[in-house]
């Protein structure tokens, strides 16, 4: 499996208008098994999104997708900063998607 | 929904055991809706683990589980160093647990 973190920054004020985008444009991703949004508790412009794919190649191919390009293009003005914490490879625990 | 997302560095050469610590302690936490544990890609001894509780205090409580503090004393030896990068409210997206 191929797993991502990153830190998203929203331009002040828009954290809910970028949850939204990246919620509604991330729903029909082949091979994602799990694309979660999260607000950080202290800072109140930052996002969190934790993914796991079932490749990378999954991954890079979702970044073709028009549902996820339009949502690229929608979030790119309410961002910040970006940043990726980490590529990880998810190996299991609780809630770890089956691999079918 | 309450989060965490923490970086683990394993003692040199123990990542894979600590993983197995991680794994096992953490099966039947009540509350516990998601605990991700993933391998950093690029940093050999790095562990991401990811979670998500329905609540802060299903977490609080589950550090006095048996089985997790087994976990925790066993998994303290392995550990070289660990950071608690942030603190989340896990909102939506795909996989996102449900909350009943």
């Amino acid at each position: 499996m191929y797993g991502l973190i990153a830190k998203l920054t929203a331009v002040s004020g828009l954290r809910d208008e970028l949850i939204k985008i990246l919620e509604e444009g991330t729903r029909n991703m082949p091979g994602c098994r799990s694309y979660i949004v999260a607000k950080d508790a202290a800072e109140v412009n930052v996002v969190w999104v934790t993914e796991i794919w079932d490749s990378e190649a999954s991954h890079q191919a979702s970044l073709s997708l028009p549902a996820v390009k339009d949502a690229v293009g929608q979030a790119k003005p309410l961002v910040a900063g970006f940043e990726r914490v980490a590529v990880t490879n998810p190996v299991g625990g609780v809630g770890f998607p089956s691999s079918d």
